[in-house]
C-alpha cells in the first residue's frame, strides 16, 4: 500500500495511491489524515488496505495522482529523529578535518533529534536565505512508526515500522561546526526537511524490504546528472530496528514518529572512499562527501555547495524503472 | 486567560481554567484542542477569552479543576526547543569539569531540539528505569508560539508568544557526558518532560510579563523541603524573543512550538554560585547545580540524583501566595 497527503488544511487530506503512482483515491472516509492514520493503524489499516486494492482493480472513483500536488505524507509531525547508520559517511566526514572515529561510533547509533514541525513537500523549493551557509542535501531512507514501549529490543522495533520513505534532510554544512561546538546538536544547521511523495508499507517492496533495511539503490540527481547511486542495503551498520530501539531506551515513541538512516553511503568494492558516479563509482547522497573525496585526494574541496538555481533530485527505482516512492526534487531558492 | 488540556484522545480536551484554578468550562464547541486552538489563535482567542470571562462571572456551568486531572496542556506538540537562557547555570556545568566556558555562550544561545511526541502532565510519575542513569529535575519556563516567519527579530518575536508555563525538563546526567561527546546532541538522556497544568496568556501575568522574560520566583521542592527559589528575571541572558529567533533563523516555527528557557538559575548576590535555600540562599532548579557547588567547595558532590520514591515539586505563587500555572508534582517511579 502507497500512501500520500495532498493539500487540505495543516495535515493534508490523505489519500491511497496506486502502484504505478499514476492514481488516487480519496481516503477521507475512512480517516482524514496519516497522523490520524497511524494513531489507530490497526483499525485503519485494514480499510485503507481494502481501499488500495480497489483502487488497483479501478473498481471505485479515482483521480489523476501528480507528484508535485502532494505534500509530505506528514507535513507535520510530533517526531523527526535522524540517525547515522551509514558509518562510512561519518568516518569521511571527520577524516576531512582530521578527526579519528571513535570505535565506538560501530556500535552505538549517533542520532539527533530534527525539527518537525514543518516538514516540506516533494516539490516545495529548498529555501535558503543565504548561499554562504553552504547548503547540501542528505539523501536518506526513513520510516514511521506506530507507538513504540519504551526498552523496547531491536527485533521487536522493526514490526512497529509501518510506512518507509525518502528524506533529503537539507543542511547548513557552513553553519555545523560551529553549532555542534556548542555541544548540543543541530539547531539552525538543519532548516526544513523534505520527503518524498508516497510513504509505502514494508510488503510494498517485496524482498527488497529484509533486515530492516531497503535493499535498493538510492539515485541522486544534481541537475539533471548523476550523483549518487549507492545502495542503502549495502553497509548499512546500524538497521532501522537498532535505530528504533536507540531512540526508545530511555522513553516510548508516539505513533507517527519519522526515523531517518543518515546519509546512505557506500565505499567502493576496493575499500577506498567511493569514486564519483562519472568515474564508475556509486557517486555520494551529499556534496559533503564529494568534498571530502577531494579534500582527502588533493587538499581542497572543488565541489561547491548548493547555489540558488541548483535542482536536487532523490528517487528510488524498482527493477523495471519504477518510481518507487516518487521523486524529491526541489530548486534552490531565496526566501 | 489560563489554559488547560484534560484527558481525550491523544490530544486531549481543551478547558479555560479560572484565574485561581478551582473552576473550568469546557472549550470544545470552540476548538477541541489546545493545538487546534493555535493553529488559528487569531480566530479561537476572541471566543475562548469570552468564555473565561464567563467563568469568571459564573455565568456558565462550570466544573472543578483539579490539577491532578489534568494532561500537558500539549500532550504531544509539533516542536520542543529547550534554550539555556541562565548562562550562569552552564559555566557551573562547565566550572565542575574544569572546562571554560567560551565566550560566545554570552551572546549566541544554546538550544536543543528535544523530543515532543510524548509531553507529560503535571502529576504524572517520572518514569525511571535506571537509577545509575543520574535522573535530574530541570525547572524552566516555556512559552509557546503561534506561527514565526523565518528570520524573525527578537522584538517581532515577542508577539508570538501566545502561552507561558512552566516545565520539569527532566534530564538523566550521567548519560549526558557520553551522549553529548558524540556531537549530536540529547537523545536518550532527555526522556520525557513535564508540563504545568496550565498555560497562561501574556497579560494573565501582568507587569511580571516584561522584556520576554517573566520576573517572578520559581518554587523547586525536593521531598517536601524548599530547593530552589531562584529568580526567572533575574540573570536570564536570553530572553524568549531572542530564543524564538534564534530557533527561527533557518526556517520557520510552527504554530504549537514550545520554547523552554533552560534551567532557571542564580548566583548568590555576593557574585559566588549560589547558596542552598537552608543556608539562606536561592538554591538550585536542578541537582546537578548542588553538586556542582559541592564540588568546587569539597572536591565531590554529596547530594544524590533522584531515587525511586522521590518527589519533585514546580510552581510559582503570585503576590498573594497563590498558584499561577498549577504545580507541576510527580513521583519517581520504576517502570
Amino acid at each position: 500500500m502507497k500512501l500520500a497527503s495532498l493539500p487540505h488544511g495543516r495535515d493534508g487530506r490523505l489519500v491511497v495511491v496506486s502502484h504505478d503512482l499514476a492514481w488516487c483515491a480519496d481516503a477521507r472516509h475512512i480517516v482524514p489524515t496519516l497522523q490520524g492514520a497511524l494513531d489507530d493503524w490497526a483499525r485503519h489499516e485494514p480499510a485503507l488496505r481494502a481501499l488500495a486494492e480497489d483502487l488497483e482493480h479501478e473498481m471505485i472513483p479515482r483521480l489523476r495522482f501528480h507528484e508535485r500536488e502532494a505534500t509530505a505524507p506528514l507535513p507535520r509531525a510530533f517526531q523527526w529523529a535522524d540517525g547515522s547508520a551509514y558509518v562510512n559517511h561519518v568516518e569521511l566526514v571527520r577524516k576531512a578535518r582530521g578527526a579519528e572515529l571513535p570505535d565506538s561510533f560501530w556500535h552505538d547509533p549517533l542520532m539527533y533529534q530534527g525539527g518537525s514541525d514543518d516538514l516540506r513537500g516533494p516539490r516545495e523549493p529548498i529555501v535558503l536565505a543565504d548561499e554562504a551557509w553552504g547548503c547540501d542535501m542528505e539523501a536518506e531512507i526513513c520510516v514511521v512508526t506506530d507507538d513504540v514501549p519504551q526498552g523496547v529490543s531491536a527485533t521487536a522495533a522493526l514490526g512497529h515500522v509501518k510506512l518507509i520513505g525518502l528524506v533529503n534532510d537539507v543542511s547548513l554544512r557552513n553553519l555545523i561546526p560551529g553549532e555542534l561546538g556548542k555541544g548540543f546538536g543541530f539547531v539552525q544547521s538543519k532548516p526544513a526537511t523534505h520527503f518524498s511523495p508516497v510513504f509505502v508499507t514494508p510488503d510494498e517492496l517485496g524482498t527488497a524490504w529484509r533486515g530492516g533495511k531497503l535493499n535498493m539503490a538510492l539515485h541522486v540527481d544534481l541537475n539533471g546528472q548523476p550523483f549518487g547511486r549507492a545502495e542503502a542495503g549495502e553497509e548499512c551498520t546500524f538497521d532501522f530496528g537498532m535505530l528504533i530501539a536507540h531512540l526508545a531506551k530511555t522513553r516510548s515513541v508516539g505513533a507517527g514518529s519519522i526515523i531517518g538512516s543518515g546519509t546512505v553511503s557506500n565505499r567502493d568494492p576496493d575499500g577506498s572512499p567511493g569514486r564519483p558516479v562519472a568515474s564508475g563509482g556509486r557517486g555520494y547522497s551529499c556534496i559533503a562527501e564529494q568534498r571530502m573525496i577531494e579534500t582527502i585526494a588533493g587538499g581542497t574541496p572543488t565541489t561547491e555547495f548548493l547555489k540558488w538555481g541548483d535542482v536536487v533530485r532523490i528517487e528510488v527505482l524498482d527493477d523495471h524503472h519504477k518510481s518507487v516512492f516518487g521523486a524529491i526534487e526541489g530548486e534552490v531558492v531565496k526566501p
